[in-house]
């Protein structure tokens, strides 16, 4: 195992420190936990907004804590579900007296878990309401998953339900906003390579030197082919294809092509300029493009892009002011 | 080879089409070129700053073209100088009457070509100024370098010497504070794995998988060490020593823990608490923190520490507003 670590039972509270030290001003930790919150915690009269679930997706989540994001991220163990204590820890911390909302991805036990934080918090008076995001087209069901996976998709739903919350909408608004993300946007992914989980020492599958796989979850979860490697555009052709044909976008959207962790950003723009030559054939114009490492799976190379339809609403968000480290404009 | 890509000698021109698909408004590229330029080319009464070199270090050196920071910049080929034809092209392009000013890292083939495309401009009656940066304090000559390689620091002086063009200084102003930067940079590296030049189609060298290379180049040049893969703390200890043995940091420091290409967001993190640590532990404050990947080696694993000493102007220039894609802020 090559990582540049320390033990590997204390990679995310190493992580979290190392994250906290470069934003001091604007970020914190919940004290025994592994909850990241704005250094302000709480903005009364706003809807606080939380994601998180397993470690290993950096920048996601705590990198899209801020003004205009995120208000907490949960930091499970790497690819494992944080426990509702520290779920209810974070609604606790953030609670601005107006609500809570949750942005989870579709894994069985981040469902469950944000579910019984959520009760929890009600319980103790909190109003809370969720998201959960399905946005993976691959497959319908996956090794951690009952129905499609929720991958980089996700921060989209961090940035618009975020931008909507900013401007002092009710938790109501905010979950339109985010069940409106949810319902335009599809994602796929590939990979060239596995990723090892530093407490489990060596690569959960194999990948031969000529293969890659299509479909492929962001914890190495089965795709839908495994095959030999193709081309840049033959790859961005296979994914973009199959999103189209889930979803019926015309219109504008806005573009994703996310890294998943070793992939040179140079490959990214290679697949970019695919994308939008698939989308310009059919009509569909791409209001605003984010290429980078936005939701990734440790050192896996590969890549996923997603496709967001966008109304005169999402675009407005879309460009509102975020000051969230990871996803500045 | 596993890459995602077309025609490996169709790389770089890929990478500019879906690199400026990406950014209609803000990027275009000069036709016939591997030369990309702000959409608005020149700048009228605003010196112009350029920077260039091989390509296969993104988002070094277009992804820091906008306002702000850089107005053009040279794309050679994948680890390759830029020809000085093309980097004339630049220099005409993004010329607003005010000189052109180049910021090139020292490796000889940057250094030869840059300053016989000053000299061909300046014929044409353009004034142009450099600086040659050569912040990697590992080795004091290398393969393809006399004296000190120029790598990661060189965003610092993108991004200082930028903000101060854009104030509207004079070309001997911002020499002046891209010299006070070279003085006051230094970056050290390590990598654990090589990284494979498309048009070669194999790696460059060869780390066994238990070995690590302490002072390696961007370019997989040789480093100081080569042995076991020790620990996130041993390893930022050891960087951030050597670079602290070289300079007398003192007051007030900018941080950048630079991703090589394949090294998860967890374990720049992990580096960086403890960079924090030894510079708390030596009175050293830190005035602002950047992790993530701002000048890398295709997919190589492993990282660069970067320290800057910062005075008054120096921070006023650090917090400036950039808009360039890959350093918003």
């Amino acid at each position: 195992m090559k990582k540049i670590i320390n033990e590997p039972d204390q990679v995310v509270q190493d992580m979290i420190d190392g994250l906290i030290a470069a934003n001091p001003k604007s970020l914190k930790q919940v004290p025994n936990t592994f909850v990241v919150v704005r250094a302000e915690a709480s903005v009364p009269g706003k809807v606080a907004l939380i994601s998180g679930g397993g470690s290993g997706h950096e920048p996601a989540h705590a990198g899209y804590i801020g003004k205009g994001m995120l208000d907490a991220a949960v930091c499970g163990e790497v690819f494992t579900s944080p426990t509702p204590d520290q779920i209810l820890e974070a609604i606790k911390a953030v609670d601005g007296g107006s609500g809570v909302f949750l942005i989870v991805k579709n894994y069985t036990g981040d469902v469950l878990n944000f579910e019984m934080a959520a009760e929890l918090a009600e319980a103790e008076g909190i109003q809370v309401e969720k998201v959960v995001v399905n946005d993976d087209v691959a497959v319908e069901d996956s090794s951690f998953t009952t129905g499609r996976r929720g991958i980089a998709g996700t921060v989209f739903v961090h940035k618009l339900a975020g931008a909507k919350a900013e401007q002092g909408a009710s938790l109501t608004e905010v979950k339109a906003v985010a069940d409106k993300v949810v319902a335009n946007v599809r994602s796929m992914g590939m990979a060239l390579t596995p990723c090892t989980v530093p407490a489990a020492g060596k690569p959960s599958f194999e990948l031969a030197e000529d293969e890659m796989e299509i479909g492929i979850g962001i914890h190495g979860e089965p795709g839908i082919n495994r095959g030999t490697i193709s081309t840049a555009n033959e790859i961005a052709t296979i994914l973009t294809e199959k999103i189209l044909d889930d979803h019926n976008f015309f219109g504008e959207v806005a573009v994703l092509v996310n890294g998943l962790g070793a992939t040179p950003e140079m490959e990214l723009f290679i697949m970019n300029k695919r994308v939008h030559e698939i989308l310009g054939s059919r009509g569909i114009k791409v209001y605003k493009t984010f290429v980078g490492e936005y939701m990734t799976s440790l050192e896996m190379a590969g890549c996923s892009v997603t496709l967001l339809a966008l109304d005169e609403e999402l675009k407005e968000l879309l460009d509102a002011e975020s000051q969230a480290p990871a996803f500045r404009m």
